[in-house]
């Protein structure tokens, strides 16, 4: 599994079932929303324009996407929590197993953030992203072409604790977009 | 990591949350248990009679252990699920990243089972078992210490879908047992 397979794969609608475990106050925590993933031009102006951000050659850049969610959490029922952000893989030169990802918008807090990506020998894509307070380590793997496995853990900004933890289910679906 | 070092270091009481996804219907179940896991001597009869139902010689198991869970369900909150199993790993004679796990009662079935384990480069115990009816694949992994996540997954037989994809977060817990 490379980068760019791993994109290809997981470009389509999908209908994620999260859980999230607020590990200190034992608290369980259900998302459900829908993620849409969508390729993107290498000469598309978002790409060209997060590369230079992060001074980072965009001739250097593979798979760009664009993903946009949209979900509902039992925490509030009238909230709805939304957002979308363009993604750029920068693979290693010296090893294509591995790379940068920059994101125009991050995970654990918001703003531009550049994580560090590779694929472990079963095929899962491991992403660790520092952030100012935090930092985040996700693991996305494949269970079939249609079902996809994300655990995401945010970590205090050292990396020695864990605050939250949790798994989200994604089922590609058939619904037209 | 071997089997040694994963049993030694998952011997303890833990605090599970745990979160289950039933895939078909997009329902989420939060169980809340206490996990306790005990090492045990190999010539305890248990784990002697363990190996002998299921033809294996009892000088080739090591760091046998006994896990016993008691949790709740939000299902139904006035049912406790309760129960204990004996597990006995038997490493590869070639390779001792992997090998079988015996055990009394299974996870996805009642009745004896018997798994294959290995343990990936990043640290993840994988054990694969087959059930009558079913099979599951468990991938183990320790954040810390003191933290040890699990994802699981209930597959059909042939082992192409997955009916069930849950993650348990689990806290060592400080609490007199």
């Amino acid at each position: 599994m490379d980068i760019n397979q791993f994109v290809a794969r997981s470009v389509g609608r999908w209908r994620s079932q999260r859980s999230a475990h607020h590990l200190a106050f034992r608290h369980f925590e259900a998302v459900e929303s829908v993620i849409d993933i969508i390729g993107l031009d290498l000469k598309d102006n978002r790409v060209i324009q997060l590369c230079q951000q992060h001074d980072v050659d965009p001739s250097l850049a593979v798979s760009p996407f664009y993903m946009a969610w949209e979900g509902q959490s039992d925490w509030d029922d009238t909230a709805v929590s939304k957002g979308s952000t363009v993604l750029v893989p920068v693979p290693d030169p010296e090893d294509p197993g591995k790379g940068k990802l920059l994101r125009e918008q991050g995970y654990a807090e918001s703003g531009a953030a550049i994580g560090q990506y590779h694929f472990t020998e079963d095929q899962t894509f491991v992403l660790i992203t520092p952030y100012d307070q935090t930092s985040a380590e996700e693991k996305i793997w494949f269970g079939t072409d249609n079902l996809r496995f994300r655990v995401s853990l945010i970590k205090t900004a050292n990396g020695t604790g864990v605050v939250t933890a949790s798994f989200a289910s994604e089922v590609r679906s058939t619904d037209p977009s």
